[in-house]
């Protein structure tokens, strides 16, 4: 007997920006494994279900353990804020189901369900950072050594992509950011804009819009809720917001009188 | 008087994929502009409303054109498929806004409504590529110089960086993926997992998980609603899944019984 296993994100954590078939797998599901954190953001959806709440760094048993539900026949999601295929469980499941010699014509089947991801959300709210090419960094090295950290900053700064970073500190994780605003100064100008969006359309949202220069005056805007986006070489400001243009200047006259003759 | 602009990004074009915010976003609205494919995906969602198709690359009047009407003190709804703030209008808006001087206490609302956008959904759909770094690259050199497109592949490749394409090419745009290629190749193994995602979501979806030596043999499947994901030197397959492992093999075993005892 087998059951069904979502892996599904719930977007920056207010419904609004919950996709509908997020909130179909879950109302679908009987049983609930998650972060407690992001159990918590999809509480009114739960009621009646059975709920498994895990503490974080408890990933690969999380992963099990809604592995084995789905196979003993429950209809099972695996809840996770943003998207996970991005930094998150979809991975993890993928790999352990590949461990055990899963085949899709099993009969479990898994579905991982996209979600607004902090790259997705915290553009919006800063502006148009996203218009140009970029790169999305994680600055946690608990499972990459920070060489190889290390060696994409350098990359993506020769590049000169906008860079969107996840994890950007934590408590005892600090010097990586500081390290890699190092390595940009190399490349870019102190007044490269950059933005520290923390809590994403949650009721705690705080917004800074600051420059690499004075980055490290914000350390407290920093943490595990916390986005970072480093602007490139055509990134500006225009009332607190982040534009990045995507050329038309250079094609076309934004101005309304020649837009309006011949666009 | 002044009204709202709402820059909606409606997802893959399913429903299913939509935000709730945009929904009720477009449904609040009383005008709906955009490119028509994407008026055409919300179609259900707009009837009685006041409703301005456009052809491709008229970007810069219909930006204009929102604006005016929002001015007007209309309620606008410019709708798009996927994330409006990734290579989307978002930034046109703001680029027409600071042009003409706007502020956001001048009444005229501005709000980017995130979705899910080719990123999020093609990995999605593949299995689970971005479990680590990953650079997004358009292969579009219409407002942006080959030269700069080029040399930040170059870049992503000595990162390691795990590569998401968009537009990855056209009738007339055919050489740029193929150049692409070859660079990688100089970086990576021939065997290299490459993905081709075409119409994510869509009826017509289709997906060949192939390989960077193979990837020629493929060109049928690209074009405008094609999505390519290049693997990095960790990325491997499995029963037609591009999966990219986040470390944790290297810290733990994810074999069942060893899980169970001490995970």
């Amino acid at each position: 007997m087998t059951g069904k296993l979502y892996i599904v994100g719930v977007g920056p954590g207010h419904h609004d920006h919950m996709t509908f078939r997020a909130k179909e797998a879950i109302e679908e599901s009987d049983t609930i494994v998650g972060y407690e954190t992001y159990v918590n953001l999809v509480q009114d959806l739960i009621e009646g279900k059975t709920v498994y709440r895990y503490a974080m760094t408890q990933e690969v048993e999380r992963a099990r353990q809604c592995i084995d539900l789905a196979k003993s026949g429950k209809i099972v999601s695996l809840v996770s804020s943003g998207d996970p295929g991005i930094y998150g469980m979809a991975g993890l499941i993928y790999e352990t189901l590949a461990e055990a010699g899963w085949s899709p014509k099993d009969g479990l089947q898994v579905e991982i369900i996209p979600g607004v991801s902090a790259l997705n959300s915290c553009a919006s709210i800063i502006g148009s950072p996203l218009m140009t090419d970029f790169a999305v960094l994680s600055m946690s090295d608990l499972l990459v050594p920070w060489e190889i950290i290390e060696k994409r900053v350098e990359a993506a700064a020769q590049g000169d992509f906008v860079i969107v970073i996840y994890n950007p500190a934590s408590k005892k994780r600090i010097h990586q950011l500081q390290d890699t605003r190092k390595i940009l100064l190399k490349y870019r100008s102190p007044l490269t804009p950059v933005a520290i969006i923390k809590g994403a359309f949650r009721e705690s949202q705080t917004v800074v819009l600051t420059d690499l220069k004075s980055l490290p005056e914000h350390s407290d805007k920093l943490g595990m809720i916390s986005t970072v986006i480093i602007g490139n070489s055509s990134t500006y400001t225009y009332e607190n917001l982040m534009v990045n243009p995507r050329g038309y200047k250079s094609k076309y006259s934004l101005k309304q009188a020649d837009v309006k003759s011949n666009p």
